[in-house]
């Protein structure tokens, strides 16, 4: 806002016209809100991470946006195959790896993680990609991640023997595939907030995911929500979002 | 087979020519399959149960089935609104109306009991009806029936504290809407045969079963079957299959 | 777990043999986990709510359960009609009719409100009665709730308009049909979590929601998280769970 | 109509008998609107460019029709990858390939460009291809264009910062994926045609476009129109068709 | 802007300290944002007239909109049945209702209609009402029509016989249920902007105009764009963006 | 031809000019096609036969159609329920209306039936209306018909007892809901043509019509084709088209 | 029939007891069965063609079934790729192969070719070889073709001027992809019998034919049947069963 | 339990405190109940076999999981690749690999059969791999099978000829691509239990397998049950929990 301020003192002191203050305001509106979006944007981001989404970008591309960040922010680089990294890797200095998660991820600044944890359970192994695609991004932005794996319904005693570790955290991320009843389940098992992410595992009639999708959107266990389907970042920063209130 | 021991009979005694019994011949394959299949048909209905899915069916027609079969066999109608029972009341005797399952019986015959017993299990208190069509149609075909209602997963110790009394069934019938977990978590929980129904029971992206339908086709309990959405009388079959081997 | 001490201390002056203590015993996990998942359950919804889906439920069972539970708990009935009221209302003292929401309420219980707001967005003037499901669902688990109504994109002004307002929700819950696009200029302007409601407002390829339902799972806006088509009530149990974190 | 103008005078001299001429006169109304037609069409595509959909044809195919045309009219391949282009580049000479555009272009025809503009907008840098094959068939058309990218609704700022751009062009396209909601927030913002075009970018629920389809289908902005997934071309001839008006 | 030009005057003059006028600006960007997005959107809807969308809103409501609006400008409501317009008609005077359209108008300003035509073309009988909305809409907002009704391609004679006056208009609207075949018929034949109106007629396999609305958006005519189902008003606002370019 | 006959002797005779031969044949191509079109139509309705779609249409709109077609040549109108044709009979005289099929028929020209025989069969008996609506259909435009109803694969005896007479039509017209398994096990039986039609009989996943049309369209019997859902006017006509030539 | 002749004649003479003669024929109603479905099936084929589905078969196991029939009759083979038929020319003499249509065929018996023809017909030039699978199949069943390609909707002249030879063949297949629309145009235009065959081409919104064969369902046509997506040779059976009646 | 009887003994001697037995038992309920369900699912499997669903696993995984099972119980993987075994296999011993099936097996323990049998039976050669995968693992888990291929009903005869033989298992999974009418047919000729599955075989509107799947759940034949699409493993458990009721 310094640049209103030295306009309203050039006005009082006459160095600029009521007109010619008139005009410098015209395209204050808009410019001050792009501002201010910025801003919203940024310290949602946490203002210390750049967010990359790799699927369908050029190595080039890449290396432009991250070279640019790097250093100056905590960088994450999401849907990145192996092969894919090992390109970036020839180019870019200090890069790190998360094979089952596909992520890429570069660290210059120190992460201040919050007090709470964010719970991240899977149903089956196959669901483990996207729970650590999740926790990559919970950890980035300051969230500590307590990992709870294989514990779907079909065996209830795995999960009744994890509840005492699920109930302390903050927040839940149970990521299912075929059915998605362990959400369910665990929705009625627990009072925190629970986000669900439908995976595509599963076959015939799973349809990629839109059956647990479903599941996941009729649960009878009540104030669940849902993300999109394999989508482990975005349940990650809708935890994120819930673990800074 | 006695018409044809007769034509072999007139054959070896002259009385009817090669020629002639020839044509009498053409039509029995056609003839003897018909024969066949209605017996086979009629073994699988159990001899003493004429079905009328009442849906769609005018006053007139139902009346004329039922009065074609009345004595000789137990008669059951299916999906009679109260409305239609009362027309159908008015002209025949000795109707019974179930309410909640939508069906008229006539009883004639002594139905006699098999030892073992169907489980009928409800996952919400809507999902009722559909399972009363199943126990009417398991009774009226032979089978008991024991009733466990409303053991939806979002409640778990509900379900845990009718354990006992759902493993002594010799087969499961699972009714559910919404998502349908019941059946996943019940499949892995016992080692019966399970033969889950989804219902049209939901709102919103339940799409009238769909849901539960695809959660059950998807199921991460293994050996769990699947029937038609809303369809009590066919896992009643079903089960009656299974029930008689 | 009373009734265990009372066990062990029958056991230790032998009033009790070994045998016989675990013959006891032997159903207690089943019990426990009973009494647990129950507690459970009773905290999620607050220890003083008792919450009735209305829809396909008969006056007789709704006013029963009403009945057994009025002055011990406050309770809230979803989807009754002013019709379905109307006869309830007959027949219970005491009940108040949000005509909107399409909920019932019985208030015994004074209701102790948390310091901070669910805001509570809708797109259009149609997509209000889910949000008004969503507030009453709130207030009556000790939420308070702020109102902002007909901000839709397609007249951006109106929601930059009331963007400060907005922001000093600690949840806020979305409401939105046709293409629900809301969700997203939302979800990029606030760091808040927000939860997204689909309602089946629209017509032709809207398709009874789901048009709105894609669009909020493919959110571009992160971590937004969504429920079923005009689930008010379960948006406002997912911000509850999230209020009282 | 020389031929029907002769046919007449052959008449009048007597030099063809009316007979003859009757038979000569049968298929007439099939050739003429036959010819009728192939000016429309000619008219449609501006009389200068031959269009070929690149997509499932052999490269000697089209090389046939290439080279059938070049040098009488500007020639647009669509759907061409670097592959076919290289091979299509060693058997013809002076072609030039788009390669976000996927494009191949022959022009040999000076292209006259009428004044106003047509304006490609896009959410996000995925989008760029569609926008790009677009770009090219607005220009060989004679259309000029300005290019406005990455200015999805997430990040409203940057949408905001190019309005006035936005603001000059006679049509708009705009290219989304995901939900689309850049269609609905511009097609609020501005009054001229608004052409909006669904791209399979986004994963999971976003069903290869059909999120971004139905999103712009039930935009709650009046008077925006679509076209199929990914159809940049078609969107440009839509544009092309406005813009000539 | 009278208010900032007044302010800076009260900064010159010193009756405003700058810390004052920084604070007074402080909202600034977003009140003229405001103030910007109101007039474009009223530009849009052509400063003349106010458009309700009248389904499933209450009497009530619609009374009041109306009132506040009678006579400052022109007045549509659209989605009115006779029942709703009955009541409406009882208690506002001047409304005129169009039976086919469902749509009710208040005229109270001239309205000056531009010299071009839109021209609105339905392939059956059944899609008049689509058609007729479009027509009303195109009207009021200051269109000329015209109207070429029962052209579908079954009879394809009755297309070609009405050609002429087809290509007379500036822009079409086609409106078609079943599988939609006159857009891609007529979009070969004429060189025009083609809007095309899916509508839900049609049975079975029809969708309730999925049929007519993929048919259309794969159309092998090129440059053709698409609405939503049955929705003749977005076709008549898309028609006047372009007839006003 | 005749005014094109008459054209060329006033050309010969000179009685009028070349240039106004010229002018007069400008408009021939599209007139000559439209009445080559209007003959084509006619010829393939028979010459003797009008089809009016009932549904949807005013009782004053179908009275002016009928009337106007009254004598001149047969009338068929399809999907008139009891309380339309009620209506229809009020005004207009020897109407004729067929409950199941509800078709409303007026016979003023005699019917040559063709010597081959259309067979229709039905799978159960709530097919039994869309097979009515093609028999009327085929008949009224000089078809005989064989029905053969309620010979459904489960009891696959009942078919198999038919057989005889199911081979003696010229062409099969199969009308069946559910799964439509008829159409498979008859496709392999016989080498007539077969004509599909699907109904929406069935519920839950019979997503009304959908499975049975799915299962036509992939019928493991080859050379089977199918029309619309409950569309027994357009196999009639299927039908119609096969047994003339 | 000669065996049960020989039994009756044993019975007659006393060589066979009656007893014997029943237990001879107690399986006969099968066998019958059996050998009469042979013979339909045979004919259905026409007593010389030998018809396999490539697709998925091992290269022995089709080797297996052609060196069986090689000689006896005519063969086709379907859905073979070139590097599929080359391992099979290694193996087998005197196969050819045709790449549009991906048909192998071995001829052996001489065709007796039908005086009438079977017109086929596409809409694009990616419809061919859909076209020439149904053309292949259409002439070894002993069927004279005559194609008739690109002639889609958008340019209506190129359908127009081959409308003569289209009206020459005895039945009609159409083949089409995106929206189909040439079905509906054609079948307005003949009188034939039309078998409409969607074809996968197309893009976004096509779902791989799905647009198609919806269009072709509902075509506003009457009269016109469909196959499955991509299937012609399906449609080429359906007009051999036409063709011989 | 001994754990318990252990406690108590030391309760009553004194050597534990009421307090410390009560801390003790504090986390019974969930031990027990996780012992109880772990033995459950131990019956299921039969005491001696495990079970991995081998795809996207990888090979170092199954590896691991193989050799600490190994020796101990019967080992199954189910979906395995040729390439995937190759790899096993070196690092294995006493593998054996089912192509068809695309399973592999480690024997250690003899499986003890049980008298009745599990009939097997598919529409085409192209359903085996499905029927194989349930035969290896309906023996793995001691069940006899019999199976009955490619019976389809498009040659109804061969189904005829094979029916003596389906009658004798106690159990049927029948298996089914395109419109799986086979089950249809079936379901209609026997009483045992049918278990259908329904395959991704067919091409077009197969939709990988879904026309199958609807066909099934919509059988005309009562009582028959279907599992997901290809799931050729989980009809042998289902079969299996029959087989040894």
């Amino acid at each position: 806002m310094k640049e209103i301020e030295s306009l309203l003192a050039r006005i009082k002191s006459g160095e600029t016209t009521i007109e010619e203050g008139m005009e410098e305001l015209k395209f204050l509106p808009i410019k001050s809100l792009h501002h201010t979006l910025i801003d919203t944007h940024r310290e949602l981001r946490n203002g210390f991470t750049e967010v990359i989404y790799g699927e369908g970008k050029s190595i080039d591309h890449m290396v432009e946006i991250i070279e640019a960040q790097k250093g100056k922010c905590n960088i994450l680089v999401t849907r990145i195959s192996q092969e894919v990294f090992d390109k970036l890797n020839e180019r870019i200095d200090g890069l790190e790896y998360n094979q089952l998660a596909k992520t890429v991820t570069h660290i210059s600044q120190e992460i201040n993680y919050k007090d709470s944890t964010i719970g991240i359970i899977t149903a089956g192994t196959s669901d483990i990609p996207v729970a650590e695609e999740a926790k990559v991004t919970c950890e980035i932005f300051g969230n500590k991640t307590e990992m709870i794996y294989d514990v779907g319904v079909a065996g209830l005693h795995r999960l009744i023997s994890r509840l005492e570790a699920i109930k302390k955290a903050k927040v839940l991320i149970v990521v299912a595939g075929m059915e998605g009843a362990l959400v369910s389940v665990l929705g009625g098992l627990v009072n925190q907030p629970v986000i669900a992410v439908p995976t595509s595992v599963g076959y015939g009639a799973s349809f990629e995911g839109v059956s647990a999708l479903l599941g996941m959107l009729n649960s009878c266990a009540s104030g669940v929500t849902v993300v999109n389907i394999d989508n482990g970042f975005g349940a990650a920063i809708a935890a994120h979002r819930i673990n800074q209130v």
